[in-house]
């Protein structure tokens, strides 16, 4: 299994988001900002657009329920999407809570939060989601 | 209307890749990439995330359908995507030509295309999809 199916699976600890018996949203360990958090499908697939027209389906309505739940936790102006996919070898769709165009730039310095305020925002998402 | 809804109309001109009776998918015309499309619902909507769960369900797919004739024009180790949003107040999907996740950043300088060269990267990937 690679990295994120262990998440997905519990193997490996994450900051839990949401879930569902399909996909598995968790917070990214280096934040563009509070609430930056990963969408993921259980099944192992490297390309995004390589799921299935069913799966990709029911994926964009799974992280549009998370960008929900992250608006509500963490006001912005929107939540930002983006899907790059050429460091880790599994599909996962960013979500990042904007306030400028310039807060999905993945060339930013990212945030150093400590556990604790890591899984208190994961906590904050769960509750809205 | 706005701005996009004139380009899905027809009413102001567009390098267009792929259009559906729901979608339309257009060259931006400031690239990151050769191949960088805009994939748009012709439905006045702001906020992606504000999209109904159907049609968020169907753009997923009918991106997939552009990213995969991207991909087939223009030789790429993946095509990324990205939504943005708070330039332009209607919902849209970038879809960018990948070598490295550094080409998804929107603060690199943009490529200067003449119109002949547009209408050839739009005439690529209509030939794909």
């Amino acid at each position: 299994m690679d990295i994120f199916s262990k998440i997905a699976a519990g193997e490996i600890p994450s900051y839990k988001c949401a879930e569902s018996d399909k996909f598995y949203a968790f917070l990214d360990i280096n934040p563009l900002a509070k609430g930056h958090t990963l969408v993921i499908p259980r099944r192992e697939v490297d390309y995004y657009f390589d799921l299935e027209d069913g799966e990709i389906a029911e994926m964009a309505v799974f992280a549009k329920k998370v960008a929900k739940a992250i608006k509500a936790a963490f006001p912005c102006r929107k939540v930002g999407m983006a899907v790059l996919g050429l460091e880790v070898a599994h599909a996962h769709i960013h979500l990042v809570p904007m306030q400028t165009e310039g807060d999905m730039n993945f060339a930013n310095p990212k945030l150093k939060l400590s556990p604790e305020e890591f899984e208190e925002i994961a906590r904050k998402i769960r509750e809205k989601f």
